[in-house]
Parts: C-alpha cells; sequence; structure tokens
C-alpha cells in the first residue's frame, strides 16, 4: 500500500505534544525523574456494568520495537515554531537516536474484568519515556477494550448460539477491522468473516457467498445449485437476493441435491426483511422438508438490543452475523481511558511525591499512588475490587478497610484471610519483557471465566449493578490530604 | 509490533465469502466473465446534505500492491469445510497465485462532493477480480469518506478560525488514527497532533504540553516558565490544571519573561470547565495585560454543534482542538457504502445484462447499468447530478432528461449547452494505474473548492436542503423495465 505506514517505525505514533514535553524534561534535566502514570478508564461503555481489558499483546509489540529511526529524527529535526527556527535542537535528537525504553510495565492481563478507576496498565520510569507511551498506550488499549467489551455483551445476549463477526467493509480503516477482529474474537465471537485476521491471528473464519453471486446467474435455483456443486461442504445459502421464503424453497432445492451426494445443506442466511417471521416461516419450510439440522444465520445491523428482541419474539436464529454496530462500537464508538501521572520520585530524597489532577468534577479526580488493584473473592464470585498504593502494601497486614472513592462514609472490611487476586502483573521490568503471552484461545476462554464471577446483576444491560471498586484506606487519606493540600495553595 | 498486520501482503484484507465466491465462479468456468460493480453510499453521513468522497489513494496502493503470496496460499490451503476436507482445490490456489489484476477502476477524485446513490467508484473486469475487491475498498472509502466529511463539517463552523485534530489516543487502532488525521485533514482541519501523520502525509503537527507537565512540576508558574524557555517558539500553555484564570494570569507571567527574550507567548489552551465563560474572562485578562496577540485553544469533547454553541454564544477562542468526536465520526461511526453488480457481459454474444438487487424498501434497490456521473453547474455553483449509463451516452446527445429515483414524476430537463463535468475519472485502464495522483494540499483546496460549489442550504447541519441527483431518463427505463421482469419472473 502506498499508505506508507506499514513500512515504517511506529515510535512517532504519539501526540506531539509527549515529544515537545520529553524535550522541556531534557532540556530542564529532568528527562530521567522516575514517575508512575495509570491508565483508566472513568466509566464503563454501553452504560454498562464491567469492561474487558483487552489490547495488551499490541502494547507489548509496540514496547518491543521501540526506537526513532534516523527517517523519524529527520522529520523531528525539521518541525519548526513560530519563529521558523528548529523546535529541537540536535543534542536532543542524539539523546533520541540512542534512547531505549528501561520502564517497567504492570498490566491486567488480556481478558480481566476491569471497573472505571481501576489502572489497567501501570508504567513506572523515567518521565520523559512514560510521557512518550501515553498516546500509542492509550489508542491500543482503549480500542481493543471496547471492542471485547461489546463482543462479550453479544455473547451474553445470545447464550449459546453462534456469534459471527462480519464487520470489516465498515471498520475505521484497515487496522481498524484487523484489531476489531482480534478483540471480537476475544470477547466471545465464534469466528470471523476477515480473512487476513484468520490467518494472522488463529481465528475461525467463515462466509460463504453475497446477493452478488445469485444476481450472476439467470436464476437463483441455477446459482444455488453452482455453489453447492463448487464448494459442497460449505454450503449456506443467501435466501433474500428475491424473495426471501421462495429462496429457502430453492435453498430445500439445492439441499436435496446436496443430500444425494452425501453432502449437507449447512444454513440458510437472512440479510432483510422482519428476521423474526421470516427466521420462524423458514425453520417451518426447513423442518417440513426434513433439514432440521439446517441452520438459520442472520445478519442486518444487528447489535445487543435487537438481537436480545428476536430472541425474545421467539425468532429461529442460532447464528448470528454481526458487523457495523460491533466493529465500530457503534453505540459508543470511543472508550475515554486516560493516563494520569500518580507518583514522581524525587531525586536527591529518593522520595516519592504523590501526584494528581484536580477538577470540579470529583469523577475527573485522579488517584495518587503506585496502584495495584486487589480482587477480593468467595465461593460465588467476585466481592469487590480494592486499589491500593504499593507503597503501603507493608502497613497493610491484618484486616483492611476499602472506602468509596464517591462517598468515604460507605467502607467495607476484609479479614485477612478473605482470599484475593492482585490484578497488575509485571509485564516489562525495566524494559525487558517479563511476560509470556498466552494465546489467544485462552484469552477469550479467562473473559468467560471472569464474566462467570461477575454477580449477574452487573452483567444486564438495563441499569446494570454498580460492582464495587474503592480505595484502600490509606491510599483514601492520602488522596484527601493531596486534595486539601492542593486546594489551599490553589496554585 | 507484533501486530503482524504490518509484515504481510493485505490482499486477504477481505471477507471468506469473496474467496469461496472466486472459487465457486473459478469451479463454474465464469471467473473470467466481464463484470461492472458500483461502491455508494445510500445515505449522508450525520443526518447532512453532503458527503466529501475520500480514500482513493489508499485504494491505489491496494490495488498496485494486490497479489496473494505463498503464506497467504498456505493460509487458504488449510481452510476445510463442515467435512473437514479442504475448501479449495490446489489448482485454484496455483490460479491465484498467478492472478494479477486486470480491472479498470474509475472513480471521483478525492475531496469530490459526493451524493447518495452516485457511484465513488467503478470497478469492470472480471468478475472473480472484481469480487475480491468489494471488500478492501469498502473499507477504505467509507471510512475515509467519513472522516473527511466529519472534518468538512467543522471547518464550515469554525470558519476562519483554527481547527486542529487530536485524536489519535482515542481512535479505533493504529490505523484508525492514521487514516482519520489524513482525511481530517483534507476534510478542512489544519493540522494534527499525530506524529507519524504528520511525517507521512504531510500534515503539519501542533501540540505542547499535557496537564501532567503542569504537575510534575511544585507549581504551576514554575512548570510554565520551565516550559517556555525550552520551547520559546512554541508556548501555548494549559491553564486549566489547578484553576483557570489563575492558569491564565501565571500565564501571562510566563508570556512578560517571553516577551523580554524577544519571544511571543502563542496561546493558552483551556480543556475544561464552561469553554464559553472562560475563554470571555482569559480573553479580558490576556487583553489587559498587552496579550492581544496571544490565541485560545480550546478542548474537550468538542464535535460541529458544541462549536457551533460557542460561537453563538460569543466564546472568545479562535483555534478548536477537535479529537474523539471527530477521528471516530461518533454521532455516526460508519458510513454505510455498499458495492453492487451492475452488469455482467455475456460471454457468446457480448451484449451487456444490467443487474440490480431487489429490496422491499425503494431506497435499498440498486441501479443497473456502466455508471456515470454528469454534475451540471451554471455560474452560480452545481445545479444538479445525473448518473447515466456509458452504454447510452452516444443516443444523449442534445437535450437530456433527469428523473428523480424515487419519484420518476419528477424531471428536470438539460439543454446541451449546459455546462458540465463528468465526476467519474479513469484510475486503472485494465490493471494499469493511468491517474496522477495530486498531493495531499492540492485534495483538500479541491474540498473548500467544491463546498464553495454547493447552495448554502445543502450544507446546513439541521435539515439541509436535498441536493438533486436523478437518473438520466433511459437509465431510469432500464431500470424500470428491469424490476418489472425481476417482480414478474419472481425468482
Amino acid at each position: 500500500m502506498t499508505n506508507k505506514l506499514y513500512d515504517t517505525s511506529l515510535s512517532l505514533l504519539t501526540d506531539l505534544y509527549q515529544v515537545t514535553m520529553a524535550y522541556a524534561y531534557w532540556k530542564s534535566e529532568t528527562a530521567e525523574k522516575e514517575a508512575v502514570f495509570n491508565l483508566y478508564f472513568r466509566k464503563n461503555p454501553f452504560s454498562g456494568g464491567f469492561t474487558i481489558a483487552c489490547g495488551l499483546a499490541n502494547v507489548i509489540g509496540y514496547i518491543d520495537n521501540f526506537g526513532f529511526s534516523k527517517k523519524d529524527l529527520r522529520y523531528l529535526g525539521s518541525l519548526t515554531g513560530n519563529d521558523e527556527k528548529p523546535l529541537f535542537e540536535p543534542a536532543f535528537l542524539a539523546y533520541l537516536a540512542k534512547l531505549k525504553l528501561t520502564c517497567s510495565v504492570d498490566a491486567m492481563p488480556e481478558g480481566t474484568v476491569a471497573f472505571p478507576n481501576e489502572p489497567l496498565v501501570r508504567v513506572r520510569g523515567p518521565i520523559l519515556q512514560c510521557q512518550l507511551l501515553e498516546t500509542p498506550l492509550l489508542n491500543l488499549i482503549n480500542f481493543e477494550s471496547l471492542i471485547a467489551t461489546k463482543a462479550a455483551r453479544l455473547r451474553l445476549v445470545a447464550q449459546s448460539d453462534t456469534v459471527l463477526e462480519f464487520g470489516l467493509r465498515r471498520a475505521q480503516g484497515v487496522d481498524g477491522g484487523m484489531t476489531a477482529s482480534r478483540a471480537a474474537y476475544i470477547g466471545g465471537c465464534d469466528g470471523t468473516s476477515n480473512v487476513l485476521a484468520g490467518k494472522l491471528y488463529d481465528i475461525p473464519v467463515r462466509g460463504t457467498h453475497a446477493h452478488s453471486w445469485v444476481m450472476a446467474f439467470a436464476d437463483e435455483q441455477q446459482a444455488f445449485d453452482a455453489y453447492a456443486q463448487a464448494l459442497p461442504n460449505n454450503v449456506t445459502l443467501l435466501v433474500d437476493t428475491y424473495d426471501t421464503l421462495q429462496g429457502v424453497r430453492h435453498a430445500i432445492e439445492t439441499g436435496r441435491k446436496l443430500e444425494q451426494q452425501g453432502h449437507t445443506l449447512a444454513g440458510i442466511r437472512l440479510d432483510s426483511g422482519d428476521l423474526a417471521y421470516l427466521s420462524i416461516e423458514a425453520r417451518k419450510l426447513l423442518d417440513e422438508a426434513g433439514f432440521q439440522d439446517t441452520a438459520i444465520v442472520a445478519s442486518n445491523d444487528l447489535d445487543e438490543t435487537i438481537i436480545g428482541s428476536l430472541k425474545q419474539q421467539g425468532a429461529a436464529i442460532t447464528v448470528w452475523g454481526v458487523g457495523t454496530k460491533l466493529v465500530t462500537a457503534f453505540d459508543q464508538p470511543a472508550l475515554g481511558g486516560v493516563y494520569k501521572l500518580a507518583a514522581l520520585k524525587d531525586t536527591e530524597t529518593g522520595q516519592w511525591s504523590y501526584k494528581m489532577k484536580l477538577s470540579e468534577q470529583a469523577i475527573k479526580i485522579s488517584t495518587p499512588g503506585i496502584q495495584q488493584v486487589r480482587r477480593f473473592r468467595d465461593e460465588r464470585g467476585f466481592m469487590s475490587d480494592m486499589v491500593y498504593n504499593t507503597e503501603e502494601e507493608a502497613r497493610m497486614d491484618g484486616d483492611v478497610t476499602m472506602i468509596d472513592p464517591l462517598d468515604f462514609t460507605k467502607r467495607r472490611r476484609f479479614e485477612a484471610t478473605q482470599s484475593y487476586e492482585d490484578l497488575l502483573v509485571p509485564i516489562f521490568d525495566a524494559g525487558k519483557c517479563v511476560y509470556e503471552l498466552p494465546d489467544i484461545h485462552s484469552v477469550r476462554a479467562r473473559v468467560q471465566a471472569q464474566l462467570a464471577g461477575l454477580h449477574p446483576g452487573v452483567k444486564r444491560f438495563v441499569n446494570p449493578h454498580t460492582y464495587p471498586v474503592g480505595l484502600e484506606k490509606q491510599l483514601h487519606e492520602l488522596k484527601t490530604a493531596l486534595i486539601l493540600a492542593i486546594r489551599e495553595g490553589n496554585q
């Protein structure tokens, strides 16, 4: 492609202000100051009760391959400010040329159920490096988590039915399609129409024919017969090119010929019209003709709401092809993930100085600290998540108290014996990858295992129950003290 | 990146059903039958009155580099049907290995104003090849046209203000970000924060610093001063980390120091709060301090509606940073472009057989023919567009009549002397590229020139006037005859 994206290093895939800040840190000799940033989101997408963390595999690939090429540096050297003079001096470009990432990264494994205000990724290292990673990490985590969550919702509503992702043609660019296919499979889809995603990500691919196939023949029966003759082991016939129920009769006719040759009519597909009515009528025709095992596939702008409604209406559909609404996350096409500075080490004292961003809106106030998420569970599943500052872990022996970040009078106490899991695991240690990526099928299985740990109320679509996420008491106190100090100082 | 997308041929970037249909054409020895497909959309996005055609540059790159690699073919060879036997026989894979695209492609140049039911791209060639191109062409054209249109709307509302695209972190994947930056610039943005897009596509890049910069210092004044010292020729200070108007005062203080050194405070940026109120107050403070030339930049979930409202409220903002809402086309994240078979040549007679897809909904009925779009204009601008069948052009001498496709009693007559332009231009002739791509700045200029040709009513956001697009009389008659024949045959 002349889309030169694919021939190039991706280290410039960042916002210019990351580079100008990097330069300003370098100029002020604070580039190596150790910082901690947390990547988190503030609201579950789709008015839902949960989010599926996804995108880490691409983050690992990005960090592993980080490094500025000569072309990158030449480009940065060509940028000018408002006086037409260069933005960056050559010594800085020389510094970037030698830059190797030495950050430590901890993150939730892909497929983990995540909630608002929990770090999905925590980056610790020289502030210049942390800053350069902000934009690509947000890009990669925001989108895949959004799509994996959408797919998980489709899986929930489709129950044991098959869900296929058919969205490539409406996806937001090449990578919008490729990445969506990966995240959709992880979230719970059974396959994709996207052949390249099938090849590169080991996802089952599915598909048979379009309306154009039928239109290219003198009549529908000829078209169906010709397709079945060519691919007798992959026959799902699209029946709505002219008249749907007539199309079903033609498909049955083709199915009879297939059976005579020892093959089966795998399915018929409906792509327009009243899917509830047509599927029920088609099912009758198929059953009467002895095609009880022929599946009815449906497509046409489906999403979790429409599938839920069709199932309620008794639609005889067992395979759902979902495209646009899934791969673009149509009803909310972006997850608003953010990446906030939470601590900075004083070079002289070696002490952490905790950082936060104030806001008039409580929901937009960030939380300081080197955060970890502790998920408590009992035999029924997940009980609640507690964000804590790892620097205080030593003082958390015995019982712990968790405080609601939006209402400090709401508290929960856990005994020292309560079972738990800490969700962030080491991914990079001082620039070296220490994490073994699970294969995509294990990640997909993890999503279902995680969802099984959630109370059904959290998973419902309308007014879901809010899963409890709180701050460990010492972190709460640290945050409160910081807010008061900043407000008093009114810097 | 371990995202292996970037190491691979993109010829499998298509739906599986394109490959199974290709196989079935090949098996039935009709793969080389000459076909014509039209790519078009049915509705302008965002309830608007126009669409900007975009994405052709990537289409050209895709076609130029088309070809199956050995790995691609090995993958296809590994696919099995419901009897676990291979889907495709080796001779077909050998055919694909040698396949060179020989299609002819005609398309609207990027930056052309387009309307529903007009072909943006027309592909003519062996049906097998046309079919393989369907999905990638739709992917590339749908997304870029959507974003270019969104950007054109932002440009309309922002009038002579600067509009910057800041969306990478919320874009749908790497390419979702890269492609959006390109299309946004073409549509009318003045620059992007995306450094890689700047480098690869020659788009101006812009950006200064984030909240984290301010938080990394003991106080805001220190942070501003340090930034200004490092990059004195690129100082736009983000003033809302703690208290916005206090932040403006700190920025003024830094601005004074900058002036003493012969530099200027280029701008301040507001990223939260009541942007109307704060910008007016900030403007007063800046003006009183003698900083009349310092720009006020605003960001924070902006779109054309919010910008329009802020301007109505008298907000003192002259630079608009637009992110999520632009790069994901948040309120309508997909353009529903389709690609329909319109004609098929009879191998024996050499005659075209015209094709269309019926539907219960008139809007979903496709139009047959080898289509071209004729745009009539007078001295005031564009009058109307007429879709015609190039096979009938010889019979169109003299006056022409155009018929509304949804109401055949609405007709318009154009004299032979009326000036016009045919919008589809040759891009590939029998597989060979015959089109010289204009540079991105010319494409961007074309958008503004095209918009200038539209009546203001077509460009307004609320209930825009419908620009007239009709069918040439003979094409209308062909379509009517075909519908009746199909309905009568009820195939």
